[in-house]
């Protein structure tokens, strides 16, 4: 007998028989002995229907009110589910993030999960019922409802399994795991049967769809056992997220995927005096604003100047764009330009730590296209650019082909 | 400086338009220096289609679940009303009946409230906010999410206007008071300045759809004064709800109202042994069913056996015909007889109690028009009676005439 919590996605409940399909599934799980905690997203496109209500009568809606809104979306399925458990003879009982007491912090609309009382669930468990709890929410201390941000659901299923030590969280979604990149831009993407979890970690933070960041950080955090499968499919494995220390004797390819993105937008201030402490007079402000930001560059120019940039989400850039115009003449800056018409590609391996040339070839093939790249950006085991956003299917094509991804081979095509 | 409670119904909340209306009357009240607090039912239709949702996956969806699941309702019109006070320039907050905690039972669908936390909400009073709170909803002491069942946004409202010792409770509808009896039977129906608590209590019960019963009973109880109002006209007291002693020096009507409902269906007990306790045998096991009988009529028949007749919503209608199946030999009933097709048609008024001959009055009305009475029911200020569904219409408006309700003046026309 294991514990598995399975996460299912907005398009696999978007309707009462695809409803039906999961309590079906739960089903089979539950008669094979196993204990069942399922955590659902609201109905495909609910939540956008509510978030456009708000924005009807608030053009920034207030952020606690959103969430007390948003989060109805999730109380309307894991309801519905739990009847349909019950109508297959189940015991089945829902509860939102409230309820279960998913505590979080008070930053509405992407708040952080600090602490989940797993007795309650327990509690159920024991008692044969299957458990359906609301992803995507919980509650801060003083009994707000807060909500976890895009694809939080996935971060619940997460956390939950770590709470509860579960054998497996089943991550279902409307693909049958993880792509080499996205097949509907590179139709020769191939799924692959294991990712490890730090290229997981940079796939999702980069764009990739399929997970959400903070759900594979928990996961590696505490070494969550992640499996993504289809919930449209009766069979297939789905692709396993391993931790590196189980896989080293397996022969790594060098590139895992392509991931890309184009929720950014980039800002440059320019002309900033280069002095210490120049970048925390510009990123403070922004962080103290909760506005998370992804690629930093700065480059030394003259006159004692210089240019900085950074990339935040393109939902954030009006405001940022504001506060910046607001600290223009504290911090001494001569002009503040941005583009929101960019685009992120990278390109992710664990192999690349042992290989040279990686990223040459990279820079090598886009030249060949002629793509001019705008930022650069590296870690050990992936490599950012980010281009004009016109160029981004080809891009990824290109670079798809040029790491031979189609055949699971490990990067032939490079000097 | 008051402290006002405003209950908005579904009709007021029906739209984005609608929303910004009532958050721009509430502007109102806090501008003459006003405290409001806020409750709101669902936007209509959204309870009826959460509930036929519910329906496709379950014939009778698990109560907690549906409670679940309905709740959600109110919780969206409450946060796009903060959002919209805060719009105008509003402080504001919303709040769950959880999270306010409306304690109630755990019956539910048809819960009732036990205990109002009002000490937040003063906080928030205190601090120049106006509290927005759901309506219909509260929580067990298990940390369920209960329903107060149709109608009990009222409730909500009035227990609140009870905890927090408002100095009045407005009841915002689509009609602009109480009218002698529903105007779409009755075109010359006229809108009452006042109603005595008793009175309405009555006209509530019976089955004027402008209070809930329990809001009523509330409103009593805790001596709250009670105001209904048009959400959709700027000026206009509507009907007040006064306490007798008040009114005492004021010529009072003999018949205030016509009530009748809809929504009851007529079970009888045939042949059962007359022996003591037989009421008990019949009605208890309804009762532990949660299934509320109104009226009860007890014939004494021939051969030491009697007829028990009485009426339960008609929803309950096939719930209470099975379990008196089951009972059938158990009370040495001889047959059990139903009727869905039946109206109950009730005469109000606390005038009622010094004259005589306005029971006659009625009888003599209905069977001028060869309408047949089925049950009868008094108490000191009402005659109900019930007569088949197809006359009801026709039975309303010759009572109304009979009692010369359109002019207000006091059954000048009966013997």
């Amino acid at each position: 007998m294991a514990l598995i919590v399975q996460k299912y996605g907005g398009t696999s409940v978007a309707n009462i028989q695809r409803i039906r399909n999961v309590a079906e599934r739960v089903a089979k799980f539950k008669m094979l002995g196993h204990q069942v905690v399922v955590v659902l997203s609201a109905m495909s496109g609910e939540t956008n229907r509510l978030i456009a209500l708000a924005r009807e009568i608030q053009a920034e809606p207030d952020p606690r009110e959103l969430d007390m809104l948003v989060s109805t979306g999730e109380q309307v399925t894991i309801a519905l589910l739990a009847m349909a458990l019950k109508d297959l003879g189940l015991k089945a009982r829902s509860y939102t993030g409230s309820q279960v007491r998913i505590l979080t912090d008070n930053a509405f609309t992407k708040a952080r999960i600090l602490q989940i009382d797993e007795n309650r669930i327990r509690e159920d468990l024991d008692a044969g019922r299957v458990v359906v709890v609301a992803g995507f929410q919980g509650v801060d201390e003083n009994g707000n409802i807060t909500t976890l941000g895009r694809g939080g659901s996935d971060t619940t299923g997460v956390a939950l399994a770590a709470a509860l030590k579960a054998d497996e969280c089943q991550i279902y979604t409307d693909v049958d795991g993880v792509y080499t990149t996205d097949p509907r831009i590179v139709p020769q993407a191939r799924r692959l049967d294991t990712i490890t979890f730090e290229e997981m970690l940079e796939m999702a933070s980069l764009g990739s769809k399929v997970l959400q960041i903070r759900s594979v950080e928990f996961a590696g955090k505490y070494k969550v056992k992640l499996r993504v499968l289809s919930s449209f499919e009766e069979e297939g494995d789905g692709t396993l997220i391993t931790f590196e220390e189980e896989d080293k004797s397996m022969e790594q390819a060098i590139i895992s995927g392509i991931a890309f993105n184009r929720d950014e937008a980039k800002i440059t201030v320019l002309g900033v005096p280069d002095t210490p402490g120049v970048a925390y007079q510009i990123l403070g402000p922004v962080a103290d604003a909760n506005i998370d930001v992804d690629m930093i560059i700065q480059n030394t120019g003259a006159n004692q100047t210089t240019d900085f940039t950074f990339t935040v989400n393109r939902n954030e850039y009006n405001r940022t764009m504001t506060l910046l115009e607001e600290l223009k003449v504290k911090i001494g800056a001569r002009e503040i330009i941005g583009d929101t018409s960019i685009a992120k590609v990278s390109i992710i391996g664990v192999g690349m730590r042992s290989h040279v040339g990686i990223a040459s070839t990279m820079f090598k093939t886009l030249a060949a296209e002629n793509i001019n790249i705008r930022m650069i950006s590296t870690s050990e085991i992936k490599i950012s650019v980010v281009i004009d956003e016109k160029y981004l299917e080809l891009a990824v094509r290109v670079l798809h082909k040029a790491f031979d991804l189609e055949n699971g081979k490990t990067g032939a095509k490079f000097d």
